[in-house]
């Protein structure tokens, strides 16, 4: 299976030319996965060629400005476009009062189903799962409540070798249990251990966004060994007090974060407008995480 | 005093790749007026090269997405920049909520004082008088509650040819009668009448912005003769039963409006996103009205 992440924005509070508010699409097996929607987000996935359509599932960190304010337009648009498939929304509670107001005052209601996800950003907890993924929150330390999101593959069953099927000329009711880990007796009663009948799939894969969040060590466990971290740096590290001041990190942070919880690489985003170039920030990381890159 | 018109967004409904949704900019005399802001407005003026700090007045003319969704961010982008200075908000009284809503669930309150002036879309008034301009509701008929506006320029004080002065050795405390009208006796008793000592300032200017609204008549004195009218043309004609449905207006209902309204030039706007090509509304509007554009 295959993780594929596009970042349509990644601006902190206001969108410059040439950075959009947080937004981003995940794609896992065939699924498109919106994190956070800052305003424009709909124009961004145009651009990008995202078929905004296939997105069933749009998770929310928090009610800050510039991670939420595209979404009304891009349900409308959803809304316009004749959608009858439910959207599941995953987000503060009072983003329904949000949007249910707005509704009724354009007197509008959606052709869809909205299913309304209310997070708790006090706890993890596990709010999405099917055959291929389970999603869990992350608690984070904002100015308001605010969740992260994990995305893990979930382990799937071992490949069994092709060729060893007719060698020992295995019955099709086994193979199933031979993929879920069970040994094989030929006729003749002789045991094949499974790990000599299948090979492993590769490793599962995990991806987790934490935006927006001061420096805290109380989310490590939950993104312990995860293949791709974002994690937002706001602030350059000569900034640290207005990082605090603001529950935002630094890049510096950012890399402490992936490097204490074993990420394999680590995105950096949510730049402060007063950056123009952003390679400092990416050197500063790469100081004490090597395996950094820019959104 | 020169009027200078910036379009932003001329989509209806869903903003497309070429086309943002509705905000314009309106100069007059060193003032910039906001007119709607729709999604991505805050980036367009970015792109214009808009000083948006300069803004201190935005109307908004009905609680559609496509006329408001970037409001929010705009605002927020101000305070973050540390703006100070007022802004006055014009628009529907539930616009107030929806703000008052969003600030409370962020836990922000705007730097600045926010002054809200609620309209009422069933009347026509004067919503704001300065010494260069007066600025009135225009009542239109749509889905909800919706209100125009026209913006026309005061007739400025009569200008004294300057080499009159000193051939007639007038007083300079005549000067400011005479330009606001009144004849003028020299030391021998002789009486210049007003019309010799002065010339006419060019004709006031006027524009009117119509968006969103179906076909109706009942504005056209209010904005009887203006020079730009700014009216919708949602559809083709073709789709006047869509128009009539939907409360919009065609390019052939505009066309009529500015010809029965005495406009002196008609400009096109909030184009539906099935249109690629605007030409065809274009053709169809100058067959009835010559001097019409497309925004």
């Amino acid at each position: 299976m295959s993780f594929k992440l596009t970042v349509l924005g990644c601006s902190s509070a206001t969108p410059t030319l040439s950075r959009h508010s947080s937004a981003q699409v995940l794609k896992v097996h065939e699924r498109l996965f919106l994190i956070d929607c800052g305003e424009g987000a709909q124009i961004q996935m145009r651009k990008f060629g995202i078929k905004f359509q296939r997105i069933d599932h749009i998770f929310i960190s928090h009610l800050h400005g510039d991670h939420f304010l595209g979404l009304m337009g891009l349900l409308l648009t959803l809304h316009l476009l004749g959608r009858k498939n439910e959207i599941h929304l995953y987000a503060n509670p009072d983003l329904e009062k949000i949007i249910d107001l707005q509704l009724e005052v354009s007197n509008t209601n959606f052709n869809f189903p909205l299913i309304f996800h209310a997070l708790d950003s006090n706890i993890t907890e596990t709010i999405f799962e099917d055959e291929n993924i389970i999603i869990k929150t992350i608690p984070l330390d904002h100015r308001i409540p605010t969740s992260g999101f994990i995305f893990t593959e979930k382990p799937r069953p071992q490949k069994i070798r092709k060729e060893i099927i007719s060698k020992y000329d295995i019955p099709f009711e086994e193979i199933t249990k031979i993929k879920m880990g069970a040994d094989f007796s030929d006729k003749t009663g002789k045991l094949f251990k499974n790990s000599e009948l299948t090979f492993d799939n590769p490793p599962t894969v995990s991806y987790a966004y934490c935006s927006d969040t001061g420096y805290t060590e109380s989310y490590l466990h939950l993104i312990k060994n995860c293949n791709l971290l974002y994690n937002e740096a706001t602030f350059m590290h000569n900034l640290v007090k207005n990082a605090r001041d603001k529950y935002h990190c630094t890049s510096v942070d950012a890399a402490n974060i992936a490097l204490k919880a074993g990420a394999k690489q680590l995105l950096l985003g949510h730049y402060s407008a007063r950056y123009d170039d952003l390679q400092p920030l990416l050197k500063e990381a790469k100081q004490i995480f090597e395996n950094t890159l820019l959104a």
